[in-house]
């Protein structure tokens, strides 16, 4: 019912107030005359469905519309097979917990470090003894029917090697894989200073997949900065972004809940993010500090830096409600401004 | 000095990384191999000029790169003629402090209300006698020599009304006239409903001038919820933006400062706000709240509800420090992403 009943609201795309013509308004008073001046140059002429090409569109009608994600931050270390093997067990016991959607964070399956990307890198086209991460992940979303948004892992392809999340649906198979698209190359000096694409190629696509829980773009650490993403995955009618990231100690406390509340509230929609936990022997220490955040920008769950799973609630019914306080998707100036989709179809 | 070297470095837009052709990587290391083949899809094929239509342009050296800004978080009553006397005060005691800049609240002259615009509301075009609050704001921006960001007021032109934002370079002319483009059309229901459509009339245009204190893109209030008004005013070379603004007892507390700290640190520059003060006993009670933030979202000077004037050192080269640490202008995905300014000129 609820999924119904979502669906029918979310199909309101067009413009409420319609244009009017203006008749002449000799003889009125000044009010209504303000009013009927106020109507001729509003709404059809701003033209809101066109701030975004292709056209947005709603969300479709999820088979699931209200369940609870898992956020799993975990401990990371550099023993692949304990790391692999403790991500399973948190999954598992995420699902026992009642989740339906988990995930991991970005490179959980060994170090953040330019030089472990190699070492770490799995084949995930050719699968099995060549992917045991991405393997474990496949089974364990098969056999507890979760959605899994896997984190990310290191990916060689060929000659190359990629920051890429996997994720997973309830039968275990791959529904998408999003390379990361913006690569972490910043320089604060004295803070941090990281180049990924020392060793890393950025992802060529956007990602976004229908689950069981929900119309889901991905983006992954770094790629939240970039406002255009999460903008273009709104318009292409996602109800959730995840992100998993590793912000550090500079940048974190900064930015990281700040962008987060920024994607949901400008975009209306929900943000989970994961991260690992922090670590202050390792090369590249993490802020931690998993979230998640509801359409209205409120923090729904989060936790500090310690390894930790953070259970929250989702109701994508809460979309359509801040979509009708606030109904940005009719006010926006398409007269004025455009994002264009590269890429999209418009329809996903 | 600062002026100079700032701008130099502002000239700094193409891309830092350069393509590589790839060679023959038989027989080299995997990690050389790895980095041809990452440099192999950089920089250039991502099109980060392409983000923006019209390209982006760095700010221009502004007479004064670091200086004094006032908030004047003004109470507002009916009595017009009360307002503007001690609107000049404000201003009057905001320069003795050395403020080279100061900036009033959305609809200052008078109460904020669809009853009340009409009633207000001054013809700026003929100004004199016709627009007091006008002429205010030009002969006192002329005699202490500041660069004055007028707040709101409700302005008729023809059978129209427009929330209209005067801009007066240090020689009391008038520099830009912003007409809020996205008109504050609410309803959360038991919370705050408010139509401002039902009596006045949004601008046709953005709003960027050049002023003795920089490149100053201008919205008012419900514009600051529309993401791509402050990504087009940063594409435009803007160092700073200033949203007049009175967000209400619901959207304040959850949205005020947070939208303004991300505008600030997704474009990467200053934006400053300033609100009336609360007044429990109008229709509409404001959040208050005024706020200067910096170039990382971080807040330099704030208030809390009640009348005062903010003061906040605001220095422009901050933003291209904080540019060259998290370079996103030269990692954007222009061929993933283009936000076009349907009417920008690419220069201003």
């Amino acid at each position: 019912m609820r999924a119904a009943a979502t669906s029918t609201a979310f199909s309101l795309l067009s413009p409420t107030r319609l244009r009017t013509s203006t008749p002449t308004t000799t003889g009125l008073p000044f009010r209504r005359r303000l009013r009927l001046a106020a109507m001729a140059t509003d709404a059809s002429s701003f033209r809101p469905e066109a701030a975004r090409s292709p056209h947005a569109v709603e969300p479709p009608a999820p088979p699931l519309s209200k369940f609870k994600v898992a956020l799993c931050q975990l401990s990371v270390t550099k023993d692949k097979a304990r790391n692999i093997a403790r991500a399973r067990r948190a999954i598992e016991s995420a699902a026992r917990d009642g989740a339906k959607l988990v995930l991991l964070p970005e490179i959980w399956n060994g170090p953040y470090s330019n030089d472990s990307f190699p070492e770490y890198a799995e084949d995930i086209e050719a699968g099995g003894d060549a992917a045991p991460s991405y393997s474990m992940m496949s089974d364990v979303a098969r056999s507890l029917q979760i959605t899994l948004v896997g984190g990310s892992i290191s990916e060689r392809s060929g000659n190359r090697l990629y920051n890429t999340c996997c994720v997973f649906g309830s039968d275990g198979k791959l529904k998408g894989k999003h390379r990361k698209v913006h690569l972490f190359d910043i320089d604060i000096p004295g803070k941090i200073t990281f180049q990924e694409s020392k060793t890393l190629t950025a992802g060529q696509d956007l990602t976004i997949v229908d689950t069981d829980v929900g119309r889901i773009g991905i983006g992954i650490c770094y790629d939240i900065r970039f406002q255009e993403l999460a903008m273009l995955y709104a318009a292409r009618g996602a109800h959730l972004l995840c992100y998993p990231g590793a912000f550090n100690m500079t940048t974190g406390p900064l930015h990281w809940e700040l962008l987060q509340r920024a994607r949901a509230t400008d975009n209306q929609l929900f943000v989970a993010t994961c991260a690992p936990a922090r670590d202050t022997t390792s090369s590249y220490v993490a802020w931690g500090h998993s979230t998640l955040v509801g359409p209205f920008g409120e923090v729904i769950a989060t936790t500090e830096h310690d390894e930790a799973t953070v259970i929250g609630e989702v109701d994508y019914s809460l979309i359509e409600h801040r979509r009708q306080f606030i109904p940005l998707r009719h006010q926006r100036r398409g007269d004025l401004y455009q994002l264009v989709d590269v890429q999209g179809s418009g329809s996903k």
